[in-house]
């Protein structure tokens, strides 16, 4: 296990953990203004959601930190934003208008549509991911698996594709259905020669892009963890193809420790294992650019304080990789609902570039400057899903502190949707107080708060996740200083006013 | 006109303006990797783009200041992010089902769909915002106006409705036609009981979203201008509606002066004046709260470097005004092809909340503490969009220098993409350079270049709008010292290696 001198790791134990479900999360996150159902007056609508405003700036923290972290602080890396209205040609070079299905039943007698996988999956408590129509066919024939609503008999599966078919223009004619995206991967690959053209990136380089993906699912659930439209951020990270070797592999990464779930393990119903970065590499289970990117971006979760406990990486089994990947790892989260995956981490060698290429008749090589030559890089690419890195953040976060009486979400500091609250201690010192918020709030994303006593204003900043609280008292008028209350520790230290937005930069840093 | 401090005020004529044309620009964006047409190698897609490198940095870079402006550091405005895909009840309750619609007329020759304002407008330089498809077919016939790709006889105009549907699971029942929302606003009167019941806000306040919305236009023209897909800045301004004075009007907004075109100028076919914010005041043209949203979106755009000469107010006409406002005013920006709307600034009433309580049977009353009672409040909405402020931005800051023999884009600072290049003079003095470059990249958004030439590089740098470039010499070796060039003045100064992060934070700030 890997061990961290992050003070904002998490440390709540798996007990603790199952105690609080997800729907439970869910009306938490729906009472303070983190997520709300979309379109609640008019009864909802499934797989859909919005971000109340404590949601929209804790998201818009994940994707600013993940931006900052995989581009700008990189030379390496640059990014896109493409249009999530995108051509249909696209998804028939990857393939996704052909295979991009889940299988469905329907119920004979409700009618009602259910996805075949999750029917048997919650039947037989195995994991069959990557088996087809007929492969879920037959384990629903033997295992008598019923409807779950009527306990009527099922029609046999069928493949209903996920992509959302949308009209352009005001004539339907051959060349005016678009699609929704699917994922935002595909919009860089195809953007892959503007990006070459116009910039001056050389091998290895990455093209990262954060936005909306789309997919019809049959039965959205599980809160924030399937929607039908939802958030990526993506890394498609290119190198030489005989480059095996990466250079920006440090001890930090190969000797990082995790829980790992081989396939070989998975197959033979064994549990997960502790594991070094580098025993994998060892194994030949990846190569060195495949664990680099691995090792970052499960150390991206760790920095910002999700437990390790919680976190493990499992292989892909061979029944359930993608046609276009040679090698997968996801990043599992504890969730109340199983281990799921946060993160998806695949080496897609060069079949994406090349269905491109042979698709649109546009050469995408490119010339690489250290060999002379011209080359069809080979792709990694670590995939995140922002709505499903916020539910990890929430739920790894969430404290019901029963000392204190109320719920304390522990959020590392930098993702905190406010960063301080500014307190007068009773309503007389309003305008004094007012000054020291004005004198930070340009800096930080600060809230000021009078109402009711202070005890109850500190419940209500743990509840929202505030890092640090900042009360004005009757000494303060006196002495020029003001209380810093921590959220976690709940400790208060005093602080000299004009030293303030020093200490709490300092913080939160 | 007003004149400001602000030193990165643009300064250019409108002459020198018109020497350059949005396809022109279009071309520079693409080949320095601002925006590329959607899906390029498979021959593009009209009305959708991409954000190069260049363009997702300043794109961000304008929604996270407008956000910082208008939400984070204001106590009266909270944020939210709704769903794109939307519940067609939303959009059956504002009424953009009924009339979301542009005439179109097909040509009985040649088939093709023309969008009939843009006919007419063509053909006769009139302004017909607002005119319905029996006026425009009656300026058709009695001006004789033809198809113009093929000179064919033109159809009557029908209204053709601008949302995408979308389908949403796997059948298609009453209840699964979803749309791309047409317009951020609705979800925001949408969710407007979900934010009061689970925020302290109370009026006047605001809820504001950065987000995409789709129109299905018929002919998307003048390059990010008008799109099928777009991202929208808006806020919905909710007042008590008793309240006419508004407390926040300070003089800054009162004593503004600017360009402005009233309707009865445009009516009388006149032009447009200087007037001064308390002149339209006095004139009851607008309320003080609609007077106060309107300078304060107008300033946004001048305080980040716009130059006012190529800004100025239009008040709607009668005839144009939409079915939801009592008086709108544009902020419009001089473009080569006309000064065309680049804001909002509608006074909506309590037209939506009440639609929304109508369709949805649920109370949208909020309950007043100041005054002890229930009520609907008024809504004014400034609305902006992001892609049509990056191309206001973009445009004014381009300047092709024939001293310096290369384009300078003289953005503001706070939204250049890239803040700081930095430079060694020669190649062997690349590790020291890199430590510079290490010390300040954290901080902010840099590039490490040793390609060519200095002054190759100071060109490249002007073209991505880089404002400062710090190069390391042979000097800086013995004295510890770089020199930081400024992009608009290319004035060099001086400064020790250990003052540069504070030094490049001033500037920046």
């Amino acid at each position: 296990m890997q061990t961290t001198n992050n003070k904002y790791q998490h440390t709540f134990t798996k007990e603790y953990k199952m105690s609080i479900s997800i729907d439970e999360l869910a009306v938490f996150a729906k009472k303070k203004g983190f997520v709300f159902p979309s379109t609640e007056i008019y009864g909802g609508m499934a797989g859909f959601f919005e971000y109340g405003p404590l949601g929209v700036e804790l998201k818009n923290n994940i994707k600013s930190n993940w931006w900052k972290t995989f581009v700008q602080s990189r030379e390496d890396v640059v990014g896109i934003d493409g249009s999530l209205i995108s051509s249909a040609k696209i998804w028939e070079a990857s393939g996704h208008l052909e295979s991009f299905a889940d299988s469905l039943v329907q119920c004979v007698k409700c009618k009602k549509n259910h996805r075949a996988d999750h029917l048997v999956e919650d039947k037989l408590k195995i994991n069959v991911d990557g088996l087809n129509a007929d492969a879920l066919n037959k384990l629903i024939e033997d295992n008598k698996i019923k409807c779950p609503d009527c306990s009527g008999d099922l029609e046999l599966a069928q493949a209903f594709n996920l992509m959302f078919p949308v009209q352009i223009g005001a004539e339907k004619t051959t060349d005016s259905t678009a699609y929704l995206r699917g994922e935002t991967a595909q919009m860089i690959f195809a953007s892959f020669k503007s990006v070459i053209d116009s910039t001056r990136v050389k091998l290895p380089f990455g093209i990262a892009q954060i936005g909306k993906a789309f997919r019809n699912e049959i039965s959205p659930r599980n809160f924030l963890f399937r929607t039908r439209e939802f958030e990526q951020m993506e890394l498609e990270y290119f190198i030489r193809p005989k480059d095996k070797k990466c250079p920006l592999l440090e001890k930090k990464h190969i000797n990082l420790e995790l829980q790992f779930y081989s396939a070989e393990d998975q197959n033979n119903k064994k549990e997960q294992k502790n594991t070094k970065i580098s025993d994998m590499i060892k194994a030949k289970l990846l190569d060195e650019w495949h664990a680099y990117w691995l090792a970052e971006s499960y150390m991206w979760f760790v920095n910002l304080g999700i437990n390790p406990k919680n976190l493990r990486i499992r292989e892909h089994t061979k029944q359930e990789l993608s046609h276009y990947s040679s090698a997968t790892f996801d990043i599992d989260y504890r969730f109340p609902f199983g281990w799921k995956e946060i993160h998806g981490n695949a080496n897609r060698g060069q079949f994406d570039l090349t269905q491109h290429m042979k698709h649109s008749g546009k050469s995408l090589e490119m010339f690489d400057e250290e060999t002379s030559e011209k080359l069809i890089p080979r792709v990694v690419e670590p995939s995140f899903g922002v709505d499903r890195a916020l539910l990890t953040f929430l739920y790894d976060a969430y404290e019901d502190d029963k000392k204190r009486g109320n719920i304390v979400l522990k959020l590392h500091p930098k993702l905190a949707p406010v960063k301080a609250g500014v307190f007068p201690l009773v309503n007389k010192l309003e305008k004094e107080t007012r000054a020291v918020y004005d004198m930070i709030k340009d800096e930080f994303v600060c809230i000021f708060d009078k109402g009711g006593s202070i005890g109850r204003r500190y419940a209500r900043a743990d509840e929202q996740g505030i890092p640090y609280c900042v009360t004005f008292d009757f000494d303060s008028l006196e002495n020029k200083e003001v209380t810093i209350r921590d959220r976690d520790t709940t400790k208060q230290e005093r602080v000299k006013i004009s030293e303030l937005k020093k200490i709490l930069y300092e913080k939160l840093k």
